[in-house]
């Protein structure tokens, strides 16, 4: 049944992403980190390969490239650390990994596939997963691998606007985030086979709480990917995505509502998300090929690739 | 628009739980049990109190219960150590909280709900929320509080077990637990203004890896709650239900199905689950109070209690 289309979806995160506020190199480099990856991912689709490995690939690339808020590159939390969380899903055996919390390993998505397929886990977080990813030989880094010192800052500037308005108790709804502030990068993909896979790995929320988990290590609100659905990696203020179980609800709403992957996306981005107060977007691919990029945010980070393999990459609304 | 009627349910684990494998004693105690939570939780309804409020309470009787795999009771993971998981969700607001891997707080139905309602996240994990809780004043306690002699004669006959019978990977697929090996406790209520909450808690799955999380702090998985659907919780083998985002997928197969709470129960549970190989069972109730006990492992502690005040507590299949 193999239909010679494939189609491979990317983003690096969704957020205040305006002309006026990112300087031409950012645009330049973010764009370039962007083609990487969907060249990454394209060039094991065109040979054939799944879209669990062609997913796996396209997210090391995005989590290698310090430019994104992942892998190297990851946001500090409050305390001055990393934690790193990723998830992936295989749309034919809805089989997944997860991993959250992690601090050593370099590449949080070889993790979760991992956890899924060397494991009888779904999630393992903390120190056991560390353990675990070095015990099944992933490449195990220091932490300070991860430190970049435009995070760094990014952390000092943050702590000391929070200590000068201090407000008390902050709520689960907020205002679109800065755009260096939140991040995330993810992968949707559909092979020649009609299978598909998600995948999603992030740093977190810069100065965030130790220990806060968002939405891209939740199998269902960040990540998701079935068959019968869609698979879909979301971005954006995760907490609203964890409460709207962002990911398969998007794939119900193309499974039990006929609603295509595009309706679909569109209706929990830009009504659900959007009446909720939750910035963000996702991407989407359903076993057709069809797929969605859709965001309610200023911008994201994002792009796809065709068997041509011709790279789009995109970064405003307006493009 | 009181409506007068409300309905509370609990469980407190699923598994191969026969007549024959549990002494009289056992079953007893956990009828026992079970009626303890149905009273707390019933005493706050009939007075007109909240879903979540008498979610909360009952959960934390529960976890109370050295009977039950939540608070105090919960099973020892590989390292001999316990790490617990909760989640609450209010099904008005969409309001979520959840904490796992913490070590030291006595309730942590309790810390899931100060997540929520105390901090802007839905999700922390490990010591950054034990030292949450500790902040917002919740009863932090030794670990040594959590340990009781069976548990701990349990861990070390499966370490034993174990090491004689290494079969290298195991596999996401399995068979049907040991009565004593899984376990979690939680409930789903709807109050006399139709609002629908829903609790989960667990110790996890004895002798597990550092650091796994199941389904009962991931909300969708094995705790959700919207009024436009019904709440739910769940107990198994919770690797499956993370795979297939069971309580979120119950729900959306009321809302945009159409099916009643306990026709998507049961498909879910008697189908996807079980054709799937995962065992286990869920309680769930939507706003009109409607409710379901459904299982597909041998027995399920379980139960339920209305207006009246008669408490209702099950065990095996056929009662």
């Amino acid at each position: 049944m193999e239909n010679r289309k494939f189609v491979l979806v990317v983003h690096g995160g969704a957020g205040n992403i305006r002309n006026e506020v990112i300087t031409a190199d950012k645009q330049r480099e973010a764009r370039e980190g962007l083609e990487e990856a969907l060249h990454a991912g394209h060039a094991l689709l065109v040979a054939g390969g799944s879209s669990l490995d062609a997913v796996e690939a396209t997210v090391k690339v995005l989590e290698n490239n310090p430019m994104f808020n992942a892998g190297k590159g990851a946001a500090f939390n409050k305390a001055g650390g990393i934690e790193l969380d990723a998830a992936i899903m295989d749309g034919k055996t809805l089989s997944a990994g997860a991993v959250a919390c992690v601090t050593t390993i370099k590449n949080p998505i070889s993790a979760a596939r991992a956890v899924m397929e060397r494991s009888p886990h779904v999630m393992l977080i903390g120190l056991g997963a560390d353990q675990f990813a070095d015990e099944v030989g992933l490449e195990i880094v220091k932490p300070s691998y991860f430190w970049t010192p435009e995070r760094w800052e990014q952390l000092k500037k943050e702590l000391k606007q929070e200590s000068h308005s201090r407000t008390g108790r902050r709520q689960q709804s907020g205002s679109e985030p800065a755009p260096e502030k939140h991040g995330t990068v993810g992968c949707v993909a559909v092979d020649v086979r009609g299978n598909v896979a998600a995948g999603t790995s992030t740093g977190g929320i810069s100065s965030q709480h130790v220990g806060r988990v968002g939405d891209a290590p939740i199998i269902g609100a960040g990540t998701y990917a079935s068959n019968d659905g869609c698979a879909v990696s979301a971005t954006g203020h995760g907490e609203f995505f964890m409460r709207h179980v962002v990911a398969h609800e998007i794939s119900c709403l193309v499974k039990y509502k006929g609603l295509s992957v595009g309706q679909a996306a569109a209706h929990v981005v830009q009504k659900t998300l959007k009446e909720a107060g939750g910035s963000g977007g996702v991407i989407a691919v359903d076993a057709r090929g069809e797929f969605a990029m859709e965001f309610n945010s200023q911008g994201m980070y994002r792009g796809y690739i065709l068997p041509d393999g011709q790279p789009h990459a995109y970064i405003f609304r307006e493009e």
